[in-house]
């Protein structure tokens, strides 16, 4: 079964064990979170953390943290904490942050600007070097690149190498288009349409899903109001 | 403590006894997911399904549909499967969406205005009732609203008894407009932002993180390629 966002809501374990993988994938969605807090402390100068203050940012208990940590190693001296800068390094080697990968964007509506100008994506690993899209902007220039039509995704994609891909367009077209990302060689897909995508089990799909955490807070809110 | 995205990768139950909900929060983020199933299959005129292929289509087992279910009552008939119609309503009412949902859009950048034109929100019951912005954006009409200064967010926002703020502005004002929307009486935050938001235990925060799928999606890749 491919792991979609789906496989993510289920039990822990559920994905590790389909791939064969020893480490859970809830394991693997909890590092993106720890790198984010250990960046913001190094930003703000702190070298040297203890696991209690460590949990408390980030959210989470210190057990927790520990528990996750072991599958990769040891990484906190007992009775000193963590060392902020080797923690945040060794994530990012784990997580394979420690290199460049780039990115095909497909779809340059408001949604595809929207992520190309998002300023979360410029200081990590992640460098959008192909857009594809229908229509106007064919051929527009935009950060050094000029948009190409999505019938050029497969070769394009396949000669850059690229194995991400993210799809940023109508939900009638994101079948078609994850297809053509898969054919040029894409593994990894992050979809912002509210669409599952049927795809291998070699290809992982994540999923950006406003409209279900809308959905799953209203749960709590008090009509009343 | 709010629970945030980082409270839902915690472990099942976590948030649960915290906020003395006896429902446990990763089952109500699963809902959603059933429910896009449910209303594809409604679109298809499937009437009556199976658990088995009910199942099948969500991506997890029937054992852990039952399981979700089961704390809410009985939804399926012992050897007839469910009846479409029927779950799909009642999940919407549990998650209390047989109700429209007035929200208030923060930040009308090229995100903002994605999420406008974002198909995805207009069959649901969110209803974009007011929009802020600074500079050039402001008194401009979007579908019928006049777009507001961030100055007016608290008042409006407490006028119009608007309980789900969506953020889409830099991350250095999300925090000053979390507080602007909570002061108006928002429970519900949805942020799009690289930031996490500190809110009062009664607000409830969920994050859309494009970056950290995106980072939890490389550790699978196959860095020979």
């Amino acid at each position: 079964m491919t792991p979609t966002m789906n496989n993510f809501l289920l039990d822990e374990g559920a994905y590790a064990g389909e791939a064969g993988h020893p480490i859970p994938d809830i394991v693997i969605r909890r590092l993106p979170i720890y790198l984010r807090t250990l960046t913001a402390l190094l930003e703000q100068n702190v070298t040297s953390i203890n696991s209690e203050e460590l949990a408390e940012s980030i959210g989470v208990t210190a057990a927790q943290i520990r528990r996750d940590l072991s599958y990769f190693g040891k990484f906190g001296k007992q009775g000193k904490g963590y060392d902020v800068r080797f923690l945040t390094d060794e994530i990012h080697h784990i997580l394979q942050l420690d290199r460049p990968w780039n990115c095909a964007l497909v779809g340059y509506g408001n949604l595809g600007q929207a992520i190309v100008h998002y300023g979360g994506f410029v200081p990590t690993s992640f460098n959008i070097s192909a857009i594809f899209d229908r229509n106007e902007t064919i051929g527009q220039l935009v950060n050094g690149l000029i948009v190409k039509e999505v019938d050029d995704i497969t070769d394009t994609v396949a000669e850059l190498g690229i194995k991400i891909g993210i799809i940023a367009v109508p939900p009638s077209s994101v079948q078609a288009i994850a297809d053509r990302l898969i054919a040029g060689g894409v593994t990894a897909i992050l979809n912002y349409a509210p669409i599952v995508i049927k795809a291998p089990a070699h290809v992982m799909v994540r999923e950006v899903d406003p409209i279900g955490a809308m959905q799953s807070m209203t749960y709590y809110l008090d009509d009343r109001g």
